[in-house]
């Protein structure tokens, strides 16, 4: 995220069900890329941390939001469940709204803070 | 925050210039008591720690955020400005018109999480 000014939104499910924009990212790596050593790749992380971060939230939820499979001919690989899209689809739609309705009063907050420096 | 399912706003003015729910409950905490020591006490957070988020901030508006006195025959204290309180009250009300526009989209995601554990 580069553009100024923005809001993000972390979703509390429960005191450890947590949603933000990392663990949505790494769903959407996830997705796009059918594995998760490439979305971690794509956001610098690394695997071990990805795979912690999936595992939790698998566990989180009332069905895993990914599933992973390892070694075969195709070497492994990861997507999501049809939970993890639906969950991925509702996280970015909440920020998509909540971007709208705090739009204007962002305006005028932005007004408030200093220039940024050249 | 002990309710769920719960969303909470991060705003970001500029990449230095970041607002979530940890700075406006110290900005209220400081109008509250008067007093950086005793906002911090309030939060369990260091008093060392404190100073410096708000010093962070005062740095990042276009007017300070909170003035603070030392000493004299009142020990010295804290208020917020009227850009201080101008800032609360912006990000307060972003907290609230997101929540509201998120609310029924939350309900949504929350059936998807796993039940809390007895």
């Amino acid at each position: 995220m580069s553009d100024y000014p923005s809001v993000t939104l972390r979703v509390a499910l429960g005191p450890e069900t947590l949603l933000g924009p990392g663990k949505a990212d790494l769903l959407a790596g996830v997705a796009e890329t059918g594995s998760i050593a490439a979305a971690s790749r794509r956001m610098g992380m690394s695997y071990k941390r990805a795979w912690y971060l999936i595992d939790t939230l698998n566990g989180c939820f009332r069905e895993p939001l990914v599933l992973s499979s390892k070694g075969g001919s195709a070497g492994g690989g990861a997507a999501l469940t049809d939970t993890g899209r639906a969950v991925l689809d509702l996280y970015r739609r909440l920020q998509r709204n909540a971007a709208t309705a705090v739009a204007a009063d962002l305006h005028e907050l932005a007004t408030l803070a200093a220039p940024a420096p050249p």
